[in-house]
């Protein structure tokens, strides 16, 4: 079975790609019609996959326009997501509606930090010491390391979490306009390289789970990863009313009940409606790592009523985004960061602030819905 | 500016679709080359998307064959995986490969119920009281509230958890082959509704985090939600050195260091190395909901030397995915199902396992690097 | 120095006590004037403690009387408390005081059962389907062997966590009036040798951390271990400004930013303001084992403003106590629970509601000072 | 009810709790034989409790000699151990005695600061940017803030953790030798007093719960509260198996199986069999707050066999005490202090290294008799 020729071919070209089809085809019986209805060119994917047989398409809608005023993002913008989940855009969309009716959402970033979080085996509680004294008096020594892996990533910060015979480090680095997770793990395992040299401890990982990638950690939450956004709108009473159905007191104790209690009964990280399913639909649509999804999945929404107004915010203590590298090198993902202003260079906070808008109008929209009762009609006539 | 035409188009057609893009080219000034070439019906989408303006195309990969010996999923199975993260369908395929030549993975799946908790508001203590009585003394009125929506979900648990004026349901499905989401909403709203009528209690929010959908909870991570599945694989000493460069106790003192001590000290729900990608690639290929990746973060995974043997394991508490409905309407992500078999009714427990097995084999081939030293080097050559 | 005779002295009578003491003096250089004073008969306290020299003496106060509304406690109570702590019996106090005046706090058990979850080692997977399939099928056999180490507790139900090569079980019983862990103990260590023998698993630790004794965790939280207990209060209007100086709208303010968001935001399973300290100065009292505050420490504190009126709620969802056996046995204690009117059988769910209400009390107390902006003030007048 | 005297009584000499004491006895019929045996003279007592009627006694024994290797705690030392729990003195002793014949504990003290989190409200995003802008360019009126309420303490760190309209501060401080609770909360309420005056934002708590003081919270955890402080033992290979008949093997897999794999499960904050345990019975018999043995329940355990040999090891991340204020001045707590040379000025980091290795030595036992299948027996045999 894996002697079929296809199923070994490690090529990147059309041809490449189109004879993998054919093999799976055989392998699998299916004869495929649309996968290969590929819209960029093959050999340009060839840093974003291996074993490429097609692609997947996904519907692309947008929602807005919503008006921001942040320090990167400024004006009005209509917002480009990928999702397959009906209603979502719409819901979105209504929430961006009555935030640029309000004048707008206030959004800053307050933290801009990639981390890799290596564990190092020590032999014992006086090596550990030794190690961490060690990387207390050789600054310069491990910048030297960061720096012959990287120019535009700089080791900003090294936090040092002793437990015996493990020792972890996290790495905080700035890494410019890229996501930066490979920059930060090639710079710290050079540092680790030079570590090992030094004091005789022994890389385990280079990524020892208090980094922590893609999955939900309090560590995160608490100190933040990549950025950490806060976003807020004030809705006047009258347009709560006439727009969301439904008071900001109603809508305020909906949040309340739901997500801060029912968030602290649940065992959860974070608090809010649905994050997660902003920040995949923005982050498919524009090229970012869906699985960083989690990150924003920690989000915590808040509400007030404020004298009949609605304030609502929603901090995001880990956004982890770029707009050069990885998924934005393609065609169909630049197409969707030029729509919001964000594509290359000097973007990326940009790129976080809208993040972090549009889970702000996905929050407003969907607390507004439950408080007004209607979240399962909403579903029931938009057709999921 | 809300009232250019194709900003308020509401409609589904091509044209439609037309109009709004190029009502998005005025807006933004950008002139899209791509996103146009869309190869699905734009009517078709309509159950998937509002404000539809073409599609994001992800590359679509594929890692395997993987062996599988699981209840449903039985066979050796081409994994479709849409990703734009270069190395990763690589990484996951030399897992399958090992696993492959090791006899295969073994996998189960232990509990199937989507949940859906809503929360009411009560007067008191007291009230709340009679309304948990109510409910325990009226099963039957409750399933027939649950049969007037759905003919294919059935009410299985119903967890009830009181605070004071907060009373949260915890109402467990079985869905079938839809991942049930809304299915559990709508039925769920209409037993809120009962209880309203019949209890004076009030629906504050049909989704009260309790469920708990999109976010880290560790509610889920202990009673499951979707599916729970284990799966697992032993290879043979061996091939764990010729195939793995490592040895089976190193791997292992890998995930001991790595995902156990260090998914504790980070205040992680789960402990893993990057469960979340697996999902990520599988779940856009196939039509599933990426936000629900969410809940396959949370996965733990387990390592033993056995005599030399690896032993791997993970244990994914929240696998929520389906075969009918949602995203898996589409036709790029009917494909994908029907390379794995899973394409409509009767197929989602064989997804499930799927899934689990594919996040076994991504967990293997990146703790068997990390193990080996590889992981910088790895991704410097395949260059993300 | 382990050949010093008092070192090595394992007797329980006065003289052995003196005999110990004398060494202990010898080895340390200190002159023992106050651990001797002891006021109870030493060998009494045999099954308390090993190596006994004398005792601690903790001040013992009152807080009260408050009125409470239970199932099971009814009427006004002074509650006893042993601290160091200057200001928290009069804090526990001022907190009683308004809720007397309010007509009483409103109490009730929910859950009752103490756990135990032995983790076994099974081959794999399969094995592990099987060991599970037994334990479903002979639920008889189960009972028995629970039978034959107990006559009071009851098995009340069995979860079974599989994770490969791990199966945990999680065993709660019906303990009577006594905590119960060790009772569980026992008995889960009879079940587990029994499906030892019947199935080949082994016992690899009759605790495998799932019950969760004396440990923060999610289970116990969502789950309850002991008695899982919710009490509230409704305080008028007039008596909050008067007693409270504070408004319901700020009390509720500060429970919402304090416990609920402040909760979220530090990772924090529970969300309280010191709901341990009355559990400590109530379980040293009376006998309870002082490490289970931390059952106690995971209590959700809920707070509204109704009207002007100010609706405190206190949810304790591990509430491990027991008015036989265990401290309960000495002379102090028991006039402890005396004042309580929990001595004895038929008591431990009263004194559980009491331990809820007392919570309520020191929460309410806390939260109006902090509200009223006098926390720093009261401690430093009082003196700690 | 409230009209009788000795419930009015509020006086601090040996005939106001007489008074009491008396009053108690008609409001609740019992009539007192032991708490009225009070060894200590009531009026010193007056800054630790109030409305005092008597006394509680715990059994106090000892558990050592046990040889320590810290940088504060050097030598042999016999531990004073206040509880009520049978077999608990009895198995630290033994794990003491192992700990010893391999040549003691080496420990260390890794950080050393009390926290306190107040929580202010601010008008929304910019006023909070605003505010944090503020604390950044007036450190030095922040530090007079402070000189103005203690003499002792120390602003170490100020970390701020904005949410919209609340801004959360985490102060750290040096507090010497007292455990700092206090003197935290009346500095960090001198300096928001300031910050309300300078900013407009309005202090609503001086305890925001980020602290996090008595409840179990990851930010502790991961950022040390107290002194963070790591314990470790390294027993050679025959005493192992002569001492604790288990091998080092058995005693790993059994830390790994329960602590590391049945924590994650479990939702744990830390990983570890019973450090609350040794934690509230050394508090007890040493005046600390038994309130914070919470802070000890997240201690991590973590085992490695070594050749043979039986690598142990704690992380206590949170050990919250003090050697002098509190608890520290009453009579029986002063001769247990100086039973470890703990008493007074100086001492405080050599009592938080002792806490350390008690737990280290709770844990070995704990964790080798489940090893070796003794847990129910040992218990059934010691009588609780």
């Amino acid at each position: 079975m894996g002697e079929r020729k296809g199923l070994k071919n490690r090529g990147y070209t059309e041809e490449d790609a189109e004879d993998r089809r054919t093999a799976v085809e055989e392998f699998t019986g299916v004869e495929f019609e649309y996968i290969k209805r590929c819209g960029m060119d093959y050999e340009g994917a060839s840093k974003n996959i291996e074993n490429m047989i097609g692609v997947t398409q996904i519907p692309l809608g947008y929602a807005g326009p919503v008006k921001i005023r942040g320090e990167y993002a400024v004006g009005d913008f209509l917002v480009p997501l990928a999702t397959t989940e009906g209603a979502l855009v719409a819901s979105i969309s209504r929430g961006m509606s009555v935030i640029t009716k309000s004048g707008g959402a206030a959004v800053h970033v307050f933290g801009d930090a990639m981390t890799r979080a290596p564990v190092l085996r020590v032999r014992d509680l006086d090596h550990c010491i030794q190690v961490m004294d060690w990387i207390d008096n050789n600054e310069k020594a491990i910048q030297v390391a960061v720096s012959t892996t990287t120019s535009h990533g700089k080791l900003v910060r090294i936090e040092k979490f002793p437990d015996g015979r493990n020792l972890f480090l996290r790495f905080s680095f700035s890494t410019g306009d890229a996501m930066g997770m490979n920059m930060a793990t090639i710079a710290s395992e050079a540092v680790c390289r030079l570590i090992e040299k030094m004091t005789g401890a022994v890389l385990v990982s280079v990524s020892g789970n208090m980094c922590s990638d893609k999955k939900p950690a309090a560590i995160n939450m608490i100190e933040g990863r990549g950025k950490t956004v806060v976003a807020e709108v004030r809705i006047p009473k009258d347009l709560v009313e006439s727009s969301l159905h439904a008071t900001s007191a109603t809508i305020a104790e909906t949040n309340t009940r739901k997500n801060l209690i029912g968030g602290s009964m649940s065992g959860m990280l974070g608090a809010n409606a649905h994050a997660a399913n902003m920040a995949a639909a923005l982050y498919i649509a524009t090229g970012q790592d869906p699985a960083q999804v989690v990150g924003c999945s920690t989000t915590l929404t808040t509400c007030e009523d404020i004298g009949g107004d609605l304030y609502m915010c929603v901090r995001v203590p880990t956004v982890e985004v770029g707009t050069v590298g990885g998924g934005t090198r393609l065609p169909f993902q630049k197409e969707a960061l030029q729509m919001i202003g964000c594509l290359g260079e000097g973007k990326a906070k940009k790129l976080a602030e809208i993040v972090a808008v549009t889970i702000l109008a996905g929050e407003l929209s969907t607390l507004a819905a439950q408080a007004a009762g209607q979240l399962g009609s909403a579903h029931a006539k938009l057709g999921r």
